[in-house]
């Protein structure tokens, strides 16, 4: 029996498995840690990241044939743009490389262990994109009717990357903060848990990038983290994460987590910088950034509330910095991210200028959250240069490039 | 100093780095394992494969810095697959979860290691697209020039997705295997290696995936393969994999390999099924499947002695049987793959019908080659349904889905 606490009325006796959020106080609603502190283990012998970590997952056992071998991502040095910022070590820590290309599989293959123990044969999500796609493949996989609902407008690839797993797929007008809320009561007397961004079984999917980073690091903490923030989910399972290692003596110091949000929509960023303990709903402006443009963050007091007591930040960046962290990480690291990925690096160049890391440093960590394949069209095709030769010009095209280049 | 081997002619005594050829036979070139048989171990505590599998590669050194944490892909089950075939156990090596989504990113991790080693600060590859995008990437980390000839009409995904790492990119009207001639010996004038295809140092990196299907399954190997196929040097790489597990002692018997193409350019199916030792240029049809479209593979005919030997087999499968089977996988097992990696379970489906797989059996893997978000233009999008509702429909709308579909 899985037990649940509220950060702010402590533990709940019960808890109803359609909604993430406390029924006293309307905020999420967290997994407690199981069983006296320093009694959890790594299970490094197992490759599998739900096996590997199991002993800090609310899961009795581990279903692995509903696993897609998510998370044990890669973390791949930076050291150009380290050597640029001046910072000892910089890291991306490469959530790309999730089975649906994104971070979100870690939170997915959680929840879903959880939809099929509840037995309805039924899982939802509501999405712009990322978790419509991991949603589908893990629901499709473990045999249960997944329904999806996307805001009008998703782009043609959110609709096939998510469509291709053969879910229900339901474009809902209207907005998206409503979608949200009107999910979980309908999915409640439909009996199909919509396990949405802040779910708290996601939320403990999330937990293990923390962990990975800690042993990726030589079971160190990196200095600083950096996000990008949207709903509050991932922040707030990074988070839970490091209070696990804290909790279990193999991390004494708090890493500084920093939540990146796209300008144009940055409500969490707006009550961070103005002192206050509640986001207040904004008019967003439009952004590229559709992964992490949410104006009514359902984990958002959560955000707030956490980052203050860790001594964290929030900041935003517009979107041709995106755009252009973007193109340096692809041309510099090899590594090519969505642009809200990419909001990590950009941040990180304005703050490290601005002298606001941790002072002493230590590793910087990017949490690089989804993949560049899933948003082609938002690469500027000007910016692609393709040179045309026939056959008989190529020895003399490519000397000209190389020399040109060079 | 690596040493290496034509299967035809022996031992070479020298090799020009900028040819994957033989220079008396014009058959591809191997590495020659090094040390005596039996001497070689995985180091399992390692999580970067090119360090795990380190005493199987020929590098003096592992400069993980030009690694982007490719390989350990995971192996998934697909039970629903082995119930419908009545194999006793059927597993997918999803290759679409390296850093640039495909396979391709396990040999250019080894061939750029050599490509640094070299010193002209330059590399380059022929490609199709896969290997493309993967060749620009690790190009781009090791801070090479790289040049990447593509074929005139190559999708503006594929340039896109290789172009974003800022290559010299070039389209080359003319012949594929003129091309592919070419970039060879004005690579050498240029000092520019083109590492292509079935360059040597490429197969080595292929091999990793025979280790890991090795270990995934408990130190025990498959009974059967199945790999797309197109100019052999994944294929070849593989093979070589399961050699080197033979030497060591680590495995008796070898498995039956199986090498798909495309039923519309299918040179070493039809080689094969005539018993031929060597491939015949043929007019090949129009295909989808771009990246396994090879009508002169250059590793062919080395494919066709070494599948012979060893108990293999290949065949084809034509474009409409791929994308049902890349489907499928989506739709049942949670794995959205390229159509070309769909030829896998496309063929095993016929060649189990027909009785052709080794019988005793044992456990079969089908290879997945590469992302399915990378051909997302070859999803069918009237076979995406998406039902457009308004928020106040939803509950009646998704109870009608949630019935329809139970």
């Amino acid at each position: 029996m899985d037990r649940f606490e509220c950060l702010a009325c402590g533990p709940l006796d019960d808890r109803d498995p359609y909604t993430p959020f406390c029924p006293a106080c309307g905020e999420p609603v967290f997994v407690r840690p199981a069983g006296p502190a320093g009694g959890r283990r790594f299970r490094e012998d197992r490759t599998l990241a739900l096996e590997r970590f199991a002993e800090f997952l609310p899961l009795e056992r581990v279903d692995a044939g509903l696993s897609l071998g998510e998370g044990s991502t890669p973390l791949v040095r930076l050291d150009a743009a380290a050597r640029r910022l001046g910072l000892a070590g910089l890291w991306a820590k490469n959530e790309a490389q999730n089975p649906t290309g994104s971070f979100k599989d870690r939170g997915t293959a959680v929840a879903v262990q959880k939809a099929v123990e509840l037995g309805t044969g039924r899982f939802g999500t509501v999405s712009t994109g990322n978790m419509a796609a991991s949603t589908a493949a893990y629901g499709a996989r473990a045999g249960l009717k997944t329904f999806v609902l996307l805001k009008e407008g998703t782009s043609p690839a959110g609709l096939i990357g998510a469509g291709v797993y053969g879910p229900g797929l339901v474009a809902v007008s209207g907005d998206y903060g409503a979608v949200f809320e009107a999910s979980l009561s309908i999915g409640r007397r439909l009996g199909i848990p919509f396990m949405n961004s802040i779910d708290p079984y996601r939320l403990e999917g999330y937990k293990l990038t923390a962990f990975e980073i800690f042993l990726q690091l030589g079971r160190r903490a990196p200095g600083t983290v950096v996000v990008p923030l949207s709903s509050g989910g991932h922040l707030l399972g990074l988070l839970r994460g490091f209070d696990d290692l804290r909790r279990e003596g193999m991390i004494r110091e708090y890493p500084q987590i920093i939540g990146v949000q796209a300008a144009p929509c940055a409500p969490l960023v707006r009550a961070f910088e103005r002192g206050l303990d509640r986001w207040e709903r904004i008019a967003a402006g439009p952004t590229i950034a559709h992964a992490i443009a949410n104006p009514t963050p359902p984990g958002g007091n959560a955000v707030l509330r956490l980052i203050r007591e860790r001594g964290g930040l929030l900041t935003s960046v517009p979107d041709a910095a995106m755009l252009e962290a973007q193109r340096e990480l692809a041309a510099t690291a090899g590594l090519f991210c969505q642009p809200e990925s990419a909001t990590t690096l950009a941040a990180l160049k304005t703050l490290a200028g601005e002298g606001r890391l941790r002072p002493g440093g230590g590793d910087v960590v990017v949490v690089l959250t989804g993949s560049g394949l899933k948003t082609l069209h938002l690469v500027d095709p000007e910016r692609i240069a393709v040179h045309r030769l026939r056959l008989g010009e190529l020895e003399d095209g490519l000397a000209r490039l190389a020399g040109a280049a060079a």
